[in-house]
């Protein structure tokens, strides 16, 4: 399938279709991703300002086989938003479709353009007194469409799923401009297949996402945070379940983290205030939020305490206010960013069956030792399985003074993980970067399958080309 | 597209792949469906045991164009399982696939194959203090493959979700004989499309389910049950309110029910035991399950209390043992069997943004009154807008006595229901019973991309032909 680049006459050709205003310059913004590791390209930009403006776009992109990059916030990690090679790629930016459509406050259920940046639907809801879930590092910048289409994680899945958990339905543009409208307010609707599901998680692939409808929920009557320090991974797992037993799904988050995030964020973010004295190897980030009755703080006590008989953890901390709360959560949340500034020689977003994971951690850290001196830097929502192992070179080296071990890292980690059931794309997608994992690790019918099912959507192939599934 | 019968000669091929054992006699109760409505036909029953068995028989029903019905415990009220009419097909049982194949206590998983039982599973989970919150009134006949297929909905979608939300992964095999070995233990997942949910609520259209992985939950520490008598369906949305918000996702079931479906219970059923002495017009069943340190009886006497003097109950009986929760749930979960004994006019499974149900409800029994004289029995899933709203002669007078009102009746709900933006399948399915309504209401490109997708993936068109989609 051969595309043809987005050139000066294709937009000349597009400006029948949409105002001046749709056209945006090629800036430097669209191409780059957050890990600064690839560059894109594109022909053109274009910010539709409604469905149907998508629709014609989508229209004549397919009808000139030129592909086309959905764009949402640009916070994804798998290069999913960024065309390396390639004929240059229309950009389609939803960065002009970020109104909130409606607020069901009474039905839990919030509308919202695939352009709204996802704190911007955390405060509708708070608004109406409700809560938005899906809450991730990005939140201030990443938009709900790209949330969707690469069915988001973040740290409130234990509670309440992933992205995909939180959508009711969806306003798909499909790759010849047909709309579809399935933004339902319902709460069972077993009216033929589940586009919605397949859209989610599709990464632009299979068609582009203009409006969502939200799931929200009540807002828990009393929340509370905690940090406590467990002996390892496996005192972790044991201090989560001693946790639901006392309050069901009251836990919100649960959350591992280790001594080099510590580390990391003192040498690079000295500003964040850091909760330990000394750095505990292990430590957890439990938020609850409970039913009228339930005393947060008192719950956290009586967790910790049952804990400490039990062997499970030796010291921790109860936020005593909102703002020790933030404290807490700005450790966890400002973890990548120190990673970042650190610069790993190879980052690993896996998930595994929950009850492995302190095994796979003993083992994984075997394999590192085994290729060289590292510092992993292993945390994340330990509930789900799913981990950010992200591997670090020794003081005074930098991931340059590693290529050369990048890919055994990465190729060895990976196999470990698939070895013992798990995903080597747990929440962050295939992008451009996995292509090669999903291609080596996934089922070869669940693939097949998946191209059967792109050819017939997009049979010209111009909806996100080479991200998911390998131009052919 | 046309199919060929499954004859004699195509049963001795099969021979070569299967075991004897595999052959089922065609018996009335395989063709047969609960309402008594239809009958189908079969040219073959086959049972297999394995994967492969099964993947054995679709490729030679592939090959051979021979229509194929899968077929789980026969429960579903739309028509899936049945094929009155075309060439006789192979009837594909599961009933033979019936093994636990795993259980994951520590992870909350269980791996079923497609044939076992919802209620076995049930006690699978129930042994290890577990729960799967799956659950409708057929669940000791009917398989978990149908539920999937079917995404059954049931009591406790409220907080648990539908079947796709209790599901982590499937083991598929496709139109060609094709397995897809999806049974992931991970909560977390996102190498590539989604193709577990776009396999559950296809009624076997596109695949045929195999085994599942399921998710359990922890066991509520302790569970209550109550009836509150509500002046009417809004007065039951705003205790549904106060409900969650003393007690978040605490409410496991909120059903409401009306006068009639007492009086039918009364007139069918003498020996459930009634919960009032005079039928209220509307009441409701609440069901709480509740983290360590609230006690439900008392919880519910709150809301109760709350309730009564917001004026949104008027009376109420919480249960005080669990002899009377079951005594409670009877009444509730006998209801479609006292249903099927008065003998409906019509019966609808539908679903309404859940603040528009009274409205709905308003005007369907205006609706109905100016079509004639009726019973209407109106009950469900409150929370989940998901009502069940079946209309029946007056004493003296049957069904035959309607025949001719019957479509009348059935096409100017079903127009009301997608007038106020809702759903006439909530979670029954399609089957072959609503393909007209699926036609009328559904939204055109949403059914053009079924079709494509039902093309890509079983061209021959051999999978549950007629059910969802209309055979062309």
């Amino acid at each position: 399938m051969t595309l043809n680049p987005a050139t000066p006459a294709f937009a000349r050709a597009l400006r029948d279709h949409l105002p001046d205003r749709a056209f945006r310059e090629v800036t430097p913004a669209y191409l780059e991703e957050p890990r600064g590791r690839w560059a894109g390209h594109a022909g053109l930009v274009i910010a539709p300002e409604t469905t149907a403006e998508v629709a014609a776009v989508l229209r004549s992109a397919h009808a000139a086989r030129i592909g086309v990059v959905p764009y949402g916030g640009g916070t994804g990690l798998v290069g999913g938003q960024i065309m390396p090679e390639g004929p240059a790629p229309l950009l389609l930016s939803m960065e002009r479709m970020t109104a909130i459509r409606a607020v069901h406050a009474d039905e839990n259920v919030l509308i919202a353009e695939a352009g709204a940046i996802l704190s911007d639907i955390h405060d509708a809801a708070t608004a109406v007194n409700r809560l938005f879930p899906l809450s991730i590092a990005a939140k201030g910048s990443a938009r709900i469409g790209g949330n969707l289409a690469t069915n988001a994680g973040g740290v409130n899945v234990l509670r309440y799923g992933n992205a995909r958990d939180l959508c009711l339905g969806l306003e798909v543009v499909f790759a010849d401009g047909r709309i579809w409208n399935g933004l339902s307010r319902l709460r069972k609707d077993n009216m033929g297949y589940d586009l919605r599901h397949l859209m989610i998680g599709s990464e632009g692939t299979l068609g582009v996402i203009t409006a969502a409808s939200l799931r929200l929920v009540p807002r828990p009557a009393g929340e509370g945070t905690a940090m406590m320090i467990v002996e390892s991974p496996a005192a972790a797992l044991g201090l989560l379940s001693l946790a639901r037993d006392l309050m069901g799904e009251g836990i919100s988050a649960f959350e591992l983290m280790h001594a080099n995030g510590l580390h990391f964020l003192a040498q690079t973010l000295p500003d964040i205030r850091q909760p330990f004295d000394h750095a505990p190897e292990w430590f957890v980030l439990i938020d609850v939020g409970l039913a009228h009755g339930l005393d947060p703080a008192t719950a956290l006590e009586t967790l910790f305490e049952r804990a400490l008989e039990a062997g499970l953890v030796s010291d921790g901390l109860i936020a005593q206010s909102e703002a020790q709360r933030h404290q807490f959560w700005e450790v966890r949340e400002q973890i990548p960013e120190a990673n970042r500034r650190i610069g790993s020689v190879s980052s690993h977003d896996i998930s595994l069956p929950v009850a492995l994971v302190p095994e796979f951690i003993t083992r994984a850290d075997a394999l590192i030792a085994g290729i060289g001196a590292f510092r992993v830097n292993c945390f994340g929502h330990l509930g789900d399985g799913n981990l950010h192992y992200n591997v670090f070179p020794m003081p005074g080296k930098t991931r340059a003074d590693h290529l050369a071990e990048r890919d055994r890292v990465k190729h060895d980690l990976h196999d470990l993980v698939h070895q013992m059931g798990g995903s080597v794309s747990a929440e962050h997608g295939i992008g451009r970067l996995k292509i090669d994992d999903l291609e080596r690790y996934g089922d070869p019918v669940k693939l097949a399958v998946m191209r059967q099912i792109k050819t017939t959507l997009d049979p010209n192939g111009i909806l996100n080309p080479g991200a998911v599934l390998r131009q052919v």
